[in-house]
């Protein structure tokens, strides 16, 4: 038996300030399914929900940046789920088509080269060690 | 017998030009060891210092997000050679030490949520599809 | 054209004594879906088995405790059907929704740290090598 | 120029503060090197020791269980870092050798299996989606 | 929103030059789906078609070996487009039921052995570094 | 306290059999580190061997195309010493400089364009499902 979502409608006090923080601080009328499973294990779901807002946060890398950088590791591990979210994410933070042919050939030639240096096994060069 | 590097020195004709091309552009005294172990190859020097030069050239995204994202790509697979170099690289193009907290900030909660969806096969919501 | 499953009715008598053998191992009507496409290549099929049944019986380790690193392993892989049997398979075993809860989270975290250790290339502590 | 760790005695007082909770929460006279490298990035420090203390302490499973699972998902990887300082971990929580010697058959069995459902291409079974 | 494909009907000369090409060099009537996504990035397109061309040609491996080495990397990556077209790949290049089956034997066989030197963290042979 | 190895003089009975299978085998005066590892779980030694021994016999693909093969896998998992192993493995099996070149070739060609499929969330074509 598969783990089902919950809505908001069925959602305790605990889960819905959770769900009203993500609503807010993204401007989105509904949570996305993400959260709506996590909502199963409030104690995941509060502190989940709380790092990623810490670390989403624009700082000294903007959104649009750490939105593409979680493309680029969702991509690399395959996760269909949240490579549709966070392109749309990133898409929502001003991402235009060029960027994200850019950015996933980049994603691409890096998963090629990464795997040159193993099978070469290249040693890391002194002058990166200093 | 694992592979050994080529030096400039001994290098031939064609791998001399893939080396020279490399530190022209990157403004380097030396390739690094990478270039000289896939010298071994030289069909594959040359296309991959080909791809890289093109994909790595600022266009709708600057050098340093670029350079970042392969970081996020190396770092998501272990690759250490690569982490150690395109972290030299991002840094040369401007990363300061606030901009890796962060970046390596967003790369580990990424790793986090791709499997948090996975284990909890969340299905992509409609909204992300259309 | 892809591999196509075999049903029991259809078996030849090697295939049917290793779905015999799962079905009174595990005490079910019918083997999954993933017998019956490795019972393509009967050597694999019978390989593969004799190892799961070998590996997976209690022994310095519980059945529940065997199913529930299973499904870490597959979350960690992506791998959907993995993570969908042997989250049913730990389930039967005895895993509650607190305890699948509790090993989603330490998945999603060591996925984390896992890659946190990499960006940062911390060298391994020299009592962990004694 | 790689990262560096910070030493206890050159921690700022936030960073002692988290260094301190460590010690006296795992008991031990030092943090072994993941957390100095860490303190490079004090809220990171801070936000990865709130969440891996709340994830790691008994629950619905035990602290045993929790770090073999760590050593799952990190053998599972090839972080060396964390394979080498949760094995240790686990060890000290009180994992055997017979113990360790099933958890890595499990690990192993696990992502052999995930690659033969992924090559076949297995559909999930409708008794698994139910 | 996701990215639709490009049908021939509907490509620039630029992107069509290269349809032509594939079409030609694998004598097929269409090509498939990745090259019709690639084709909202025709500098993407192009790039790659032209290193998949060079490096999937005969030489000192044939074709045969060459798409069989790719379904391996495919099935351990899990990335099932990849694994579908180049499992038919294979076949067309002469790969027979045994053959892919041991083939995925191989595969499975290596990523279990993988995880075991990684779990007990063997160190290479001095008879392997010279 | 990490696994030390078994060398020959210290096994037990039921460990040199095995070695002894080992190296009569292969053709080889000593077993290779891997081995000496596993040789702290007789259960998991002998069984790992008995499945590699009937895994990598010459069948409908050679002695050299299964080596090629793991070597694919271990360089896409990052295994270090599976990489150094298999490819001495390889090379003894006959794999020369040309063919290491374009194995390597493709198996970074195959991790990019994995990427580049994940990335466009390509859907399998019609014609790959028949």
């Amino acid at each position: 038996m598969p783990t089902s979502p919950i809505e908001y409608a069925d959602a305790s006090p605990a889960v819905r300030a959770v769900f009203d923080d993500i609503k807010a601080t993204r401007n989105v009328p509904d949570v996305n399914n993400f959260w709506k499973y996590l909502a199963r294990d409030p104690a995941l779901l509060t502190r989940t929900w709380q790092s990623v807002k810490e670390v989403m946060q624009p700082g000294a890398l903007d959104a649009l940046t750490k939105e593409m950088i979680y493309v680029a590791v969702s991509v690399t591990n395959g996760c269909d789920y949240c490579i549709a979210s966070h392109t749309a994410g990133a898409r929502k933070a001003g991402m235009t088509d060029a960027m994200f042919g850019e950015l996933l050939a980049v994603v691409g030639m890096a998963n090629e080269t990464n795997r040159l240096a193993n099978g070469y096994r290249v040693p890391v060069d002194a002058a990166f060690e200093q």
